[in-house]
């Protein structure tokens, strides 16, 4: 990260403006860190999403024809304030009402909630969701779930934006997004953790070679740490977890979403499919739909997180191929 | 690179097969390094790439309705022989000859000459473009001008694939190529070498903090290294070598192709965009088509290569944006 080592200024400011400037479908909101589609049709519900930084190209890689109306923006690893919130509500109604996607964080849920508390009271029907897609323990909480909103909310983004723009009304989107987020698991490991820009130190320590499981995209550690042994063996352990979230049976349709969580090259990160997409073929999954790249990253982080998504509606393939605008899709 | 350290086996099989498993478009021969597009249409000229691996996702990556009928692979950094181009040229070949690009290295060269040289003795009809857009200078060879194939070749994939889709012939696919290769221009930076698997050293070494420019895609050293400063710093570095090498003048159109080399932030990326983007609005340029994200890799390099392509003819801003099933572009 030598481009942003001992840099606190600006940094989100500058990597959001050299966005929005070479992408013709969006701009930027005067004084708000809000971006939005530059030509919204007002004759659908617009969809925001948002939360911290440091984990581009979500959410404003999102933005699109297609995806999200707006996406709101905080500094690295810290969601908006209320006030910004209230601020992208505000600039995407037209009387439609607006739907948000949200991810479960207790930061982001306090912040959300209060801008929608607000708009409300304004007058505008919101309706929105929470992602939840994480399904990694807490060691250190009775192995409780953390259930924080990982890449799987980019599938949210995809589906609800392409039925926002089919013309679902408010209510229709708040039924496909509850039916959605409880159908989507995500689990990762990483090889290295996140440095801040600030501190250009490791948020969690990992000897080389040394493989965390589920971690989150803060820099939060896993649930367990092992030395690496093969990629085969990393894809094994996020299948046998996913296999206790979802217990499949054999010939199920399943979305799979392959998310790089920073820097592991392509070639890695092939490699790792390879083996992933074996276990899942050998389980007797269907998988109609499968994409590979970077959709929520955690900074400089060396890891992958697997998505996977039941199809429990075939239109929600529809909508995933559904044409977007959003460059980072 | 800790999923392929000390592997040297089938590295780039897993990888390869990973690819075609998980894309619905293509397929690989059976006991080649081939991929083809799963169902060509033989009324079109066919369009082959290719050269060694370690470029992820470049050549594989690329194949796909559009863009690439065929991608042809070698082991890491070395091209495929003669033998494997020749069966490439083969397998496409339906009765409207064949269309190659190839990248100027002499290794590639030599044996996609062969390949090319055989196919034409067994009565195939055979044209191809060399694509030189390196405009990086050898210090230790009185600085000539290197001319390799960097990440422009990617648009002439993309150029040259539309214009195959569209219907043009193999002497109109060498005319567009001619008059396309020689608009394009690539420069780069690295912060850090590429390292190979069975190795795991940097390929030549760059301290904490220290930028090499003009930087080969097979961890070849660049003209120059200097301390990093500023990201405006260097894009002002790289603005500059390629106003020397086209001269322009303001209202010129370019097409703008931002190459990440390889583990390079998506933040990090977007900061050097937006400082580049300043700094040719600042010439008076037009940039009716910018594209960004991972095209030609150097395993796991940190850097950037930036593209720049004149438009002489805007039927190729058409080609840019023509649909492809390629899942790279």
């Amino acid at each position: 990260m030598v481009f942003i080592k001992n840099r606190q200024d600006n940094v989100i400011a500058d990597y959001i403006e050299g966005f929005y400037r070479t992408n013709k479908y969006v701009k930027k909101l005067e004084h708000q860190p809000i971006l939005v589609q530059k030509e919204q049709d007002s004759q659908l519900v617009p969809i925001i999403s948002g939360g911290g930084s440091g984990h581009e190209p979500a959410h404003v890689g999102f933005v699109g024809k297609g995806m999200l109306t707006a996406a709101v923006y905080g500094e690295i690893f810290t969601p908006p304030t209320a006030e910004e919130v209230l601020a992208a509500i505000r600039a995407v109604h037209k009387g439609k009402g607006v739907f948000l996607i949200v991810k479960n964080f207790e930061a982001d849920l306090e912040t959300f909630g209060q801008a929608i508390a607000q708009a409300r009271q304004e007058g505008i029907a919101v309706k929105y969701i929470v992602s939840h897609d994480d399904i990694s323990v807490d060691t250190k909480d009775n192995f409780r779930m953390r259930h924080r909103g990982l890449a799987g909310t980019i599938l949210l983004h995809k589906v609800l934006g392409a039925a926002a723009q089919a013309g679902y009304d408010l209510v229709d989107l708040e039924q496909l997004g509850l039916s959605l987020a409880t159908e989507i698991a995500t689990i990762g490991f990483a090889t290295k953790s996140a440095s801040l820009p600030d501190v250009s130190q490791p948020l969690f320590d990992l000897a080389d070679g040394e493989i965390s499981y589920g971690i989150g995209i803060h820099g939060e550690e896993g649930y367990r740490t092992v030395t690496y042994e093969s990629s085969e063996q990393l894809a094994n352990e996020i299948v046998n977890k996913l296999k206790l979230k979802f217990r499949w049976k054999e010939g199920e349709e399943y979305v799979l979403l392959v998310n790089n969580l920073g820097n592991l090259s392509e070639l890695e990160q092939g490699i790792f499919l390879n083996d992933l997409y074996q276990f899942l073929e050998l389980e007797g999954l269907k998988l109609p739909y499968i994409k590979t790249g970077k959709f929520m990253t955690s900074l400089d982080m060396e890891g992958i997180s697997v998505t996977l998504c039941r199809v429990k509606d075939p239109v929600w393939l529809d909508f995933l191929q559904a044409p977007t605008e959003a460059a980072a899709w």
